[in-house]
């Protein structure tokens, strides 16, 4: 049920020193016979160094492993930080290729991926050891050791499978806090048994992203090093049509995007947006988005307060399409806003669940798009007054 | 010390029940010789009734009087709550036209002000009797009243003077969440017994708003309701130049603008994020403006946490002109990063006191900006979570 599901994969997580307790650094190596993949990087212009490497990589063509790691971002750590990822990569390159001489592997054709804190140097004296230790312990099996290895303050793994007609798509990813407008220290590794050129990888990536991890807005805040991978083996030999493709892939991705939102930092709720009656999708996104960062929105949905006043001001925040007074606002089928002004009565809104549905229509249009957010909540300011201390 | 210090201005506070306790309803008059006035509103496109009325008496050109009230916004109350900020203007001048017979004053010289929970209609019963108790009450003395009469969960009011040869400003605001990137339910009422033209007024309200309640930006939330008003009376036969009318209004608002900061809901810090080598001010602004408003450097500065990694993920996220391995950046006076990476030792950085300040050098240009914020703390989740319930 993940990344080692599809054929073609072998993968294995092992403790490394990186963290203070459990596996930090997780290999998927691509058997092939197919080398083939796809990637979405952090729209952060302040990009991480492992981002600039697996960036160069995706674009050679070529991807045979992954190289990832929990306990360091490699972010913000300058020319010396590039090395390290750079020596990774080699480190990694030369292990796998010393266990299978029929294959060299050369260091631009590894991927790596960092998740941990900011703006410190990786300890390479336990990385590097780490990485021979994981290639050593390669397998069949290992999907489930890597997804735990990569886990900072995620409380249980995410992974996924989708199956097609004689192939399937597995998945594995980390994410607690959360994406916007690409991700927020997301990495997620997804793999595929299916035969697919790096067109068809990249279609089908970039449409299961939007619709997924690029509608997931915890917080606003993006991330220096979230990166979502698409490695194809072809060792089921079939060639799905490229809608068979990005059908499976979506259905990964939203899964893992569903599995980010359910254990977002410190959230009480899993609040989905759906805004309708758009005059574009775009609209509906930059509605959905501002509705999903407002501070004072999610801290009243913390407090089971349906105050869809605040709702309304962030709307009106936006360029979007449409006349104050023409907007209804429902809250767990609840209308308690029609016309831009109160309608049925707040106190009927139900709170006292986990899942929460806001429905915003426009008037202005056809079109329409979901978000998915979180509230504000005590613990989500704990956690992130704490973490680096 | 207060919109009553200039000459020609008489105001009152009185309590009306719109509150649980304490006054609620202000009336601030400019008794003349001139009445003229300038207006800076909410950049929201959801704007609560009086804010529409009150743009009108704006544009008008002649402002008498100014009502005020906290415990509703009328917000989001449709036809009726526009009503209701008519009748209450109409309600005003008349009250007032009868206490002075010699001077007719029209409902469109009345300007109406609302602050406290969006989508509940105001209760009229109450707020009219409180108005006509209000414009009896009126005197030289009552501008700390009026002062009272405005707060929210504001703990304490806020006013202001400041002097020029011969002549003075005064002021009063509320606010306690903020601004951004105009204002969240802020109100502000300036008064000068100079002699100055509408024109020259709108110029001086508009540099002196720019550079104060422009630049707070407590959680990017912007509010159906903000207003700041300045009115002149011309009491004291003096016309100051335009430069000095700007310097004395921008010193108003400057000083108001770092009450309202003191008094943020929920705040344990008040930070200051001076941005540098800017290519434009533009982007200093741009950058000041994301890292203020990004909650996990937000919830650093709560846990005392100089987490300068997510300051610099922060800057990633604009437009501005800059390049990643060319930034530095400084917290209470240690450069904790330079060149986009670690430099001074972070534990040098003592973040015990209140007051912050983060300094951010791009190297991309000569143009500078401040933006002043604060940190993200339980108070501030629990007093956004608990307000209309």
């Amino acid at each position: 049920m993940t990344v080692t599901t599809p054929r073609g994969f072998r993968a294995a997580g092992v403790p490394a020193g990186l963290k203070s307790a459990g596996p930090d650094v997780a290999v998927v190596v691509n058997d092939g016979p197919d080398a083939t993949a796809a990637g979405v990087f952090t729209g952060n212009r302040v990009k991480a160094a492992p981002v600039l490497w697996t960036q160069q990589v995706v674009r050679g063509g070529v991807l045979r492993a992954v190289v990832l790691n929990s306990g360091g971002a490699n972010a913000c750590t300058g020319p010396a930080g590039f090395h390290d990822t750079h020596t990774t990569a080699e480190y990694a390159a030369g292990a796998l290729s010393s266990r299978n001489p029929r294959l060299l592997i050369g260091a631009g054709e590894v991927a790596v991926c960092s998740t941990g804190l900011i703006g410190e140097r990786l300890p390479m004296p336990r990385l590097l050891p780490g990485v021979r230790a994981a290639v050593r312990g390669l397998s069949r099996d290992g999907g489930a050791a890597a997804a735990e290895a990569i886990m900072t303050t995620d409380t249980r793994p995410k992974t996924t499978v989708a199956t097609g007609t004689g192939w399937t798509v597995g998945g594995m990813a980390k994410g607690a806090g959360m994406l916007a407008p690409a991700l927020a220290t997301m990495l997620c590794v997804l793999t595929t048994d299916a035969v697919a050129g790096t067109e068809a990888l990249d279609e089908a990536l970039r449409a299961g992203c939007r619709l997924s991890f690029d509608r997931l807005d915890s917080d606003g805040c993006m991330s220096t090093n979230d990166t979502v991978l698409l490695l194809a083996s072809g060792a089921s030999g079939i060639e799905p049509t490229p809608d068979e493709l990005t059908a499976a892939v979506t259905a990964a991705c939203h899964d893992l995007a569903m599995q980010l939102l359910a254990d977002a930092e410190g959230a009480t709720k899993e609040i989905a947006i759906d805004v309708a009656g758009a005059a574009s999708e775009d609209d509906a996104v930059e509605v959905g988005r501002a509705v999903a960062r407002n501070n004072l929105v999610k801290a009243a949905f913390f407090g089971n307060d349906p105050n869809w006043g605040r709702i309304l001001a962030a709307v009106g925040t936006t360029a979007a399409a449409f006349e104050p007074d023409a907007v209804d606002v429902g809250i767990n089928g609840v209308w308690v806003c029609r016309s831009g002004a109160a309608a049925e009565d707040r106190s009927k809104v139900d709170l006292a669940g986990r899942q929460v549905t806001v429905r915003i229509d426009l008037h202005a249009g056809p079109a329409e798009a979901t978000i998915w957010t979180t509230d504000l909540s005590h613990a989500y300011v704990h956690e992130n007054s704490a973490y680096s201390t």
